[in-house]
């Protein structure tokens, strides 16, 4: 059996030490998040996640989904957790007060969010499409649609949806064949076959608001053709209760890898009655809204399962004996030392928790400069916050995810056989982490979008801005012997970065495949950059407190020596990416492809 | 529905082109092994795999094993496979001819272990266990034990088992519970429960032989006190028919991530009589001699599901249109391309190729080492040869695991949402490659065995041993400017391992731990050598063919293209595995083991 402790002290070490949340005081929502009121947030959250949310995770994984006579079942004490998950107001923490919403930051959330999803992933994802089709909604449509839709769904009491992929298109969304037919009352009647629809059907809710793609007939051929639509399961009457059931059913559920306790739904629209958001043919405008936040959620997720996963082969390294250190018994008492003591056990362990701790980090700095981008006075800290939230987003869905899989699987080896057992439950973290570098955009889709449009959008001036950035971090730093490897480290992440970035926007012009071609390798020297410069932010908060005389030099000091190993194990295969981006796409594109 | 189909014409490139097996035609057995024999082996093999065992293998993972009523039952189909195997008489292919074996070389033995394998990893485990139980009964066993059991074996009428692993200790072996009670007869009575016992149980065969590690009352302490049984499932009478069924039960079938189409039994050994092997107390020297073999086919393992798992990944990447190339519509009479057109497609599917490609022809090389070590008659080469299989036997073990698992995510991730779900297939390999990384010894275990005793045997006469034979054969090929890349990227590993080497051999000695710490990036710092070393081999080779006039000229071009790939796009990681290991066991060791 698996568990789940909250990491509250990690936690409020990046709040407070690092982020200095408190120091925002003046924007709003931030006034509501002292530091006491974020403790006792994260308490109560914590609780949520370890003792409601976690037993249910190997249960939901074991009993899955399933559909019966077209209802959808999904596993037990998911509806109980659900309501308890409601009645606590945790659907509607960042939400907008006008409907219902705690209006609390961004990065308050996110930190709430991740013990949500690294105590049940599958569970996390039924309130997590609902805030993403929230999102859009609230940006894109009507008044009227929000007021008709949003406070139910940030209530929790109405869930939400997105759907976008069909059996023969999901990264090409143009080739899209779900139809769009007007009407007279100004509606639309929707047909056609969405799949892979994560919580596209259940009974946690009394309706659920899907978000669907479909193309107005006559409109422009492909992506510029596709208009975003609101359909409700059950249709809304005027008095704002649930009416007729809309014209949209679970035809299957998908039987997957990982997160059964999710209902994956292959969702059929035959004349469901829909309503469209914001303008026709400007459908992608909208689910880009939705998509964007949900590729850090997802960032997030592929953290989670790492963070998880860490604490139990934690327990296990500390619990199995096994052998003798290589430097004498330190259990002498016991048959066998715990394999803590073993090199190479600690080294899966270290690799897991200098990212674990890096990504919490990375990710509260980027939801924070989500928040900025909405909420600062300052126009300038505006663009900057919003050219770095859009610049970084492809980077933390792909390197969060492709690392919180690679530290799953590190997880599970740290209990050998047992760890393929699936009573271990870290086998069930592996098959969940897995689909995190899928959806939302496979990583490699994250990547295009990271070297194709990312970098090169208003003249590169996000990149510019980030490297002028650093270069800031780096003056501030230079000379303090203390902050030296952490320094010296970020200053090489970032001339890699920039040699990379310039080989990229003079070769990816001669031939656009050698852009395709370094793509992965550049996300994943950018992930690396990102993580060295939040780990300098770290040591340099650590020292700060220890100087300060903090009472906890132990924890302060483990800081730095986990920022010691990033640079001395983790940070060397920034100069591997490097030179594989540098040879270009001769090798990689040579084979005819009949010839593979 | 997957699909296999077996390469052939790689398979016979790498033994006729590049190891020319035929030069070894005075060897005994190799002069069976003339090219239009192992073809027709091959030939047949492939059949084998993917006609009859390749379309079992996702049944085999859906239906499982279950326990009824004591007995264990296999998948549908299974049992009728397992005879059609054995009627082929392929389960003696390289077994000794004087019990009824086939005595051709291993290294066209690997060939068909590899097509079996890929076909259906699940169902290669019960032939394969039973070929490590008759190499440890052939090596250790006395005459009678030989002729009792090996023609059984060696024909598949009898299986075999390995039984080492008890819930409280797996690689420390020394602390193992079974007991082995010496009785007036001579035999054993054997107590005791094991685990993760492989092929544990099943009715493919009227018999099963387990090979069980115990320990004898009143002897030594710890590891060197453990003997080696062998504990048929029913007892053999004098006239060598079935007798009384002893006491050994499948108490129950462990719940795995994957491989669910073999049988993992928990074995519950009361006073079951046992037939010691070799020597008391000496079990584990006899338990090596099977594990050495288990290891290399496990490597094989490893690489058979990213060979299986690519050629899926293919297809889809050929079939599924999406998106258009950066260079221009490749099918513009489609409503899209075929995403092979896509630069990160292509990543994915050539790293697993250059991999497949030199992986089975490092297995192969690696094979024919073996073969030489037992079959030469100069004893310097036997000598070398086995050094060299001891050397690598830890590399190919864990870094063609690590990699195949790795390579089998890879096409996964080319299928994108579809590669989730289960019905696709692509799932089941990563589900079953993953065990590849634990059993027969965690990859930890394999990289310390590397660098502990591997390196250290004999005054580290296999290692220079090594270096010797990379220098001749960058000597052989200096200043051939076609070979140029390749030769330059051994040269570089070659120094990088020598300054590993002599690193380890430095600072190992000063603190173990720094030997513990550098293990893993030292094996896969091995690893990328010898793959460096075997495509200088293929290019070498393929050269040699097109300046003879091949009339293949693409295919050979081919192999030079995909060479130049691992060149560029693989061996980059060599140096950041240098620059890891070189960091030393400071940081990773810094932590208190609270602190984590």
């Amino acid at each position: 059996m698996t568990t789940y402790n909250a990491p509250l002290r990690d936690m409020q070490f990046v709040m407070n030490d690092v982020l200095k949340i408190e120091s925002f005081a003046d924007l709003p929502g931030f006034a509501d998040a002292s530091p006491d009121l974020v403790d006792a947030i994260l308490t109560e959250g914590a609780k949520i996640a370890e003792e409601v949310l976690h037993p249910l995770n190997q249960s939901g994984d074991k009993q899955g989904c399933r559909l019966e006579n077209g209802v959808v079942r999904i596993p037990d004490g998911f509806k109980e957790a659900y309501d308890t998950y409601v009645q606590g107001g945790w659907g509607g923490l960042t939400s907008d007060p006008a409907y219902g919403g705690q209006g609390l930051p961004h990065v308050v959330g996110i930190a709430v969010s991740e013990m949500i999803s690294a105590a049940n992933m599958a569970f996390s994802m039924y309130p997590g499409l609902t805030h993403g089709a929230y999102a859009a909604i609230h940006a894109h449509g009507s008044d009227e649609q929000k007021q008709t839709y949003l406070p139910n769904m940030v209530s929790g009491k109405w869930a939400g949806t997105m759907n976008l992929t069909e059996p023969h298109c999901g990264t090409d969304l143009g080739l899209m064949r779900t139809k769009a037919a007007p009407q007279d009352d100004g509606s639309y009647k929707i047909t056609g076959t969405k799949i892979f629809i994560s919580a596209g059907d259940h009974e946690l809710t009394e309706n659920i608001i899907h978000l669907v793609l479909a193309k107005i007939a006559g409109g422009p051929e492909g992506i510029k053709g596709v208009s975003l639509f609101i359909v409700p399961k059950f249709l809304v009457n005027e008095d704002g209760s649930c009416g007729a059931r809309n014209g949209v059913t679970c035809g299957s559920l998908e039987e997957k890898m990982g997160i059964h306790g999710n209902s994956t739904c292959v969702l059929n629209y035959e004349d469901a009655t829909g309503y469209l958001i914001g303008t026709s043919h400007k459908g992608m405008r909208a689910m880009f809204t939705m998509m964007n936040a949900a590729r850090l959620g997802v960032g997030m997720q592929g953290m989670s399962q790492s963070v998880v996963s860490y604490q139990n082969a934690l327990t296990y390294a500390n619990e199995r004996l096994q052998g003798r250190s290589l430097t004498g018994p330190k259990a002498p008492d016991q048959a066998a030392d715990p394999i803590i003591v073993h090199p190479d056990i600690r080294r899966m362990l270290m690799d897991q928790k200098a990212f674990n701790e890096g990504a919490r980090a990375l990710m509260y700095w980027t939801a924070l400069q989500g928040d900025l981008s909405h909420l600062s006075p300052d126009e300038a800290v505006r663009e900057r916050s919003d050219d770095l939230m859009g610049l970084i987003t492809p980077v933390i869905k792909g390197y969060l995810t492709d690392k919180g899989f690679a530290h799953s699987v590190n997880a599970q080896q740290v209990l050998g056989g047992h760890g393929y057992i699936q009573e271990s439950g870290l086998e069930q973290f592996v098959r969940d982490a897995r689909i995190t570098m899928i959806y939302e955009g496979a990583n490699g889709v994250q990547a295009l979008d990271l070297v194709g449009r990312k970098l090169a959008a208003n003249g590169g001036r996000a990149i510019f801005g980030f490297f002028a950035e650093l270069d800031a971090a780096l003056k501030e730093h230079e000379g303090d012997e203390a902050l030296k490897p952490y320094h010296d480290t970020l200053a090489d992440g970032k001339a890699y970065l920039e040699d990379a970035t310039n080989w990229l926007m003079e070769n990816g012009l001669k031939n656009p495949d050698n852009a395709g071609a370094a793509s992965v390798d550049y996300l994943h020297l950018f992930g690396l950059v990102l993580m060295a410069y939040v780990w300098l932010k770290m040591a340099k908060a650590a020292q700060e407190k220890m100087a300060n005389g903090s009472g906890e030099d132990t924890f302060y000091d483990n800081k730095l020596k986990t920022a010691r190993y990033f640079v001395d194990r983790i940070f060397p295969d920034a100069a591997a990416h490097l030179a594989k981006l540098k040879s270009g796409a001769a090798s990689m594109m040579a084979l005819q492809a009949d010839a593979f």
